[in-house]
């Protein structure tokens, strides 16, 4: 099925002619659902990847798994995490195995050398290897775990589709997304764990949701959602870490939005209830050719900043994003082409 | 300026599903420059990038630097070259700063670590540090450096639009693609020398002129073509390295073509005289998104494919792409989506 054009929501800039472009999709709706504004296909059927994270952690903290381990806010904050493997992420990570006493040898989500590339390379001239902790999804890995651990699941196979915690998370994705699981398509994420593909407008949906459960969901779901809002407002710089998106926009944005990107250009945002949004509001925007790199950050700050959250002054470096030559030399910039207000 | 719509093609499977879409313009024309078949806008007005390469080497042959100071076909190869910074490649530049008793410090490339990842990271647990030679530029430059010495230009701002070489070389750039010079846009490379942008139609035609110069070329710029031509065909591991496209393809192909990538997704080909094509033909592809690790390859195989150039067994690791999670495991693939044939 073709979906239908993408935007143009950003491009390349060099000298004074465009190089490249990047074409997209996104919704905004308030807390109640309602449409507030949209480009491109709203219904662009495309995979979740890390975004979803805030909501597999759901069955974590609903289960009673994070009370009975004692779990801070700040191992909340890791476990809906995409972060960067420098150490003030990995020693979180390695608190959360001990409180389950497990080990870094549970972890099915693999290695990788740390996102932050000044980490990477301080760990190769050091003659270090990254473990399974460095991975960006050690974090939500280490809360999978415990939720296996606490509710009697098979922990060796904690990852797949059909352990009974990966279909309370499933469950828990349907209800926060509101369309029904048969409506989700199931792949594999990089850190092997089930990941999940719907409308654009259902990420939306479940981001609007989680600032602003309905009167409708369970108390336990409701405490859970101001929990992990809270601990992500808390501590932005476990979500991310150093020069990360994630961590820039909410630091910017002073406790207004949690921020969430997944691979492939995704980026969910929960804006909180506020005197404009009494029931809060929240974004969903998808890069369609999986750009994170440049068009995802210059086109999140730039809705940040029409929404009024962030302003003009704000991550004046990223948006727009200069092009730099190898001898350092501001050659060209990326800029985003959307108008929304 | 809106360019006219790209066509998708590429896209990436995920499970059963599509995450991510690649758009894109192509045209193959034939050795008089007829258009044999396209796609997406022919006109797509861009930046050759490093596909310029074998264009910006002409006035190092033409003005008759290289025998003057005898560069070995090697050396020309590298001249056209985006190389990984491999031992091969960097002994080869070293070389040729040698010929006209110039040093690394004349280069004004910049420094990058090597293109090819597992020497990065070699020279980064060894202790090294990258020079200019690894910049994957450091054979057009150490030629750029060559020619201005040998027509007597500046040596300090040999990559000065105003300086006499680049003068030389966007004549020459403007003779190969059919466009007057005014029409040329300029903008800097990521080697700090001027490109060229132009619609992708153009480019065709100058990798088609490269593969058959046409009689009312000079003899010198025909020798220089040709020459140009089977340094490129002799030597595809110089041109890219290990696992890099261009080498694959030409090696591949064995002798059928030469290929040259361009940064932000630029790819082309020329297709040598045949008897299927007597005066050769060309291809010149543009990703409009600029993505040259996925959507680039992927699309490149095929087209060569559908052309007869390869068969359905060359580069199957290439085309369709596997896509792994962190553990290794294949969980989706590239695939290219184009027909032409």
């Amino acid at each position: 099925m073709t979906p239908k054009q993408g935007e143009i929501m950003a491009r390349l800039i060099r000298g004074e002619t465009m190089e490249s472009l990047h074409r997209g999709h996104f919704i905004v709706v308030d807390g109640d659902g309602v449409l507030i504004r949209s480009a491109g296909d709203t219904g662009f059927f495309t995979y979740m990847r890390s975004a979803a994270k805030p909501l597999q952690a759901l069955p974590f903290l609903t289960s009673g798994t994070a009370d009975e381990y004692g779990f801070s806010d700040e191992e909340i904050a890791l476990a809906c995490a995409s972060h960067s493997g420098e150490a003030r992420h990995t020693r979180v990570a390695e608190l959360m195995l001990q409180r389950t006493e497990l080990s870094e040898a549970y972890l099915r989500c693999g290695t990788h050398l740390p996102f932050y590339e000044k980490e990477a390379e301080r760990m190769m001239r050091a003659g270090e290897y990254p473990t399974q902790l460095h991975n960006n999804c050690s974090g939500k890995h280490a809360a999978m775990l415990a939720t296996a651990k606490h509710i009697g699941a098979d922990l060796a196979t904690y990852d797949a589709l059909e352990n009974p915690l990966q279909q309370q998370i499933l469950s828990a994705v349907a209800m926060m997304t509101e369309i029904p699981v048969s409506e989700i398509a199931i792949g594999i994420d990089g850190c092997s764990a089930p990941n999940f593909a719907m409308p654009l407008s259902a990420m939306a949906k479940s981001f609007a949701n989680l600032v602003s459960p309905p009167a409708g969901f369970s108390e336990e779901t409701q405490k859970a959602c101001g929990r992990i809002v809270s601990a992500m407002v808390k501590f932005p710089e476990l979500i991310g870490g150093s020069e990360r998106l994630d961590t820039m926009l909410m630091q910017a944005a002073e406790g207004q939005i949690i921020s969430k990107v997944g691979a492939e250009g995704v980026w969910l945002c929960g804006i909180l209830p506020s005197e404009k949004y009494p029931k809060g509001a929240s974004i969903a925007l998808k890069i369609e050719d999986g750009d994170d790199k440049r068009a995802r950050p210059v086109v999140a700050v730039e809705l940040l900043r029409q929404f009024g959250i962030l302003s003009s002054e704000d991550l004046k470096d990223i948006s727009p994003m200069p092009v730099k030559n190898r001898r350092g030399e501001i050659v060209g910039h990326v800029e985003a082409t959307i108008k929304i207000v």
